[in-house]
């Protein structure tokens, strides 16, 4: 049985189009098809983060990308900040402790925006002394978009570095990456690119190679030295990479340019917002405030007297429809609608009339339809 | 332009029926398919393997499952013994440099097997102090097949761990874990179980998971504590694994467990004949001896007079022939005929065949069509 409605925070549906070219025959990645290949990748994954910065590929999943930004740009000891308010920023701050740095954790509230003026405080009294900051853009945990933009501003010193992890927010959500001078962002394959899971990409600034060359935590296969080599000498890359996958990501970009990566963005707002009206709509609390709240996932409170193991159950197994549950301490307590990538109104139709009748079976009470209605009326009113 | 014949090392030719498999709809690597799905391709890996060890999967080439198996049983300083005859052999070294062992490194000739007596030697001096063996059971760059049985035997201390990349033997070549008590054995996914590339498999011994609870060396994507407690308590990979891949590898191992694992070990090692008989009734040589030979790539000398680069040329554009160059200190020296995986004695065929017509192209004396009817020859003899 193969879920019909994957309404998850990634991996997301694979549009069949780019199927049929992740199916093609596999070729060498040491001959001139694959570096025609790598380039181009490179170029369109450059536009779509609005940068000049070099972009690698990993063979990994994004977890894997976020310990590349880590071990190729500190040091042991290093004194980092790390900002979470959610599992993922846990990540990112667990995986540079792991290796010896010094780092300082931020908490802010689950499910809410960052203090910046309480960042800005421990950045101000670390001053030089601040080697990086690591954010998670999108916090997949918890629907919250961080004010990467802002955070960015907050640092006082030209040596402190900024690590975003962008794996839920690139392609849905401006990413700035020069502008708001990120030094290394990531992402992965199974997300708002909607392919398959398997490749990570990450791009580095120039001051993040910089911090490279000093960098004395140990790597091999991380190590984007030999990325950068193998890139700049042979457009190659150091071990055999997901050669599928790289077809599929040059028709991807491909075709998400020639709609306007703009247009994907308004996309994913739309549906956002339909997502959120009908929730509200049906008499069901939403994780978030709408000015934090991410487009690409979107956290529910589980209403009291309702069994969320049940309504996940009936969901999947009499619709479905495969939605997310929540994770480390929201577990329990939310559940998540992702709606990033492929994702088009009609789909979220179906996935809220599931909703709907699901939660009738298990007794809640509202007025079946409310929800796919103020979906509907929000979206004619957006029409173009 | 697509390469139709990909005679090389890896990657390999996927057969359009695992092509199908891998092709349908992305699910949830959190739900029950997929837990299902990784239990089941488990204990299909370790029929293949022979082994009951602990199998585990990860997102990577298969140079991250090399570095996955330093990392989890090695602490910094510890001594261990690199055996080292071809590039992958010096770069489980390398790895376990970064890390920060104490690598001693036993340099074998290139195209040649080990001379056992000096390794017992040396492994007899460092005795308890000896922590780890690493060693590639077949040397891709030299087409050298090293014997991890004996290899195995020379161990005199039981915290001696032996640490094997199998990359591009596992199925092609018979490999006991159990039987040869091999600690750590690792492939990846596009060699001899031809898929495509971005999966690796890792096995672990008893004694390799508690060299584990001792290891120091810094890790987080490459934890294994990680997969082993995400695997017992829900079947799950601890992040997004290469979904499509499990999926096809589930159909490729039943695939082969119906033909029989032996079955395709004879099938290697009779494709492997009809090369070698072919190459010399050519008048061209072979790096290695046939006793040491592996049954997955035949490396072959370039002849004198002949430009490798043109050779290669001509066979991928006029015959749309992949065959690989050397490597390291070979680069240049030798070309290698990879034939594993789903490779068939008529594809072997059309690869001499080009071989031919493109070697007569570049002026090489010798008659044409008796390396054909070299293999041809073969064949017949050995139909069952």
């Amino acid at each position: 049985m193969i879920t019909k409605y994957l309404a998850l925070p990634g991996p997301t549906e694979v549009n069949p189009e780019i199927m049929l070219e992740i199916s093609k025959p596999i070729f060498n990645h040491r001959n001139v098809i694959f570096k025609d290949l790598l380039e181009r990748v490179t170029e369109k994954t450059q536009k779509l983060l609005n940068t000049k910065n070099e972009v690698y590929f990993l063979t990994a999943s994004g977890t894997g990308a976020m310990e590349c930004a880590i071990v190729n740009t500190l040091s042991k000891n290093d004194k980092i900040l790390a900002l979470i308010n959610g599992s993922f920023g846990q990540r990112f701050a667990d995986i540079a402790k792991q290796y010896g740095a010094d780092v300082i954790e931020f908490h802010g509230e689950w499910g809410k925006g960052f203090e910046l003026d309480k960042i800005k405080k421990i950045i101000d009294e670390l001053g030089d002394n601040l080697k990086g900051i690591t954010v998670v853009h999108c916090e997949t945990s918890t629907g919250v978009l961080n004010d990467i933009e802002a955070i960015s501003k907050l640092r006082c010193s030209d040596k402190t570095l900024l690590l975003v992890d962008g794996i839920s927010s690139i392609g849905a959500v401006k990413v700035e990456v020069d502008k708001w001078n990120i030094d290394v962002i990531l992402t992965g394959s199974q997300k708002v690119l909607a392919l398959p899971p398997g490749l990570a990409i990450i791009a580095f600034s120039s001051k993040a190679i910089k911090a490279y060359e000093e960098s004395d935590m140990p790597k091999y296969y991380w190590d984007i030295g030999k990325y950068r080599k193998f890139y700049i000498e042979n457009r190659e890359t150091p071990y055999t990479p997901a050669i599928p996958l790289f077809v599929g990501l040059l028709k991807q970009l491909e075709v998400l340019e020639e709609k306007g990566f703009d247009q994907e963005i308004k996309k994913h707002e739309k549906i956002a917002n339909m997502v959120r009206y009908a929730i509200r709509a049906i008499g069901l609390e939403l994780l978030n405030d709408d000015d934090i709240a991410a487009n690409t996932v979107t956290p529910i409170k589980v209403p009291d007297g309702i069994d969320l193991k049940q309504l996940r159950k009936i969901l999947l197994e009499k619709y479905s429809v495969d939605v997310a549950g929540g994770q480390g301490k929201l577990e329990g307590k939310i559940f998540r609608i992702g709606h990033l990538g492929n994702v088009e109104p009609l789909f979220i139709i179906s996935i809220l009339a599931a909703l709907e009748m699901a939660l009738k079976e298990l007794g809640f009470e509202f007025e079946v339809g409310r929800g796919v209605k103020a979906a509907q009326e929000f979206w004619i009113n957006n029409l173009k």
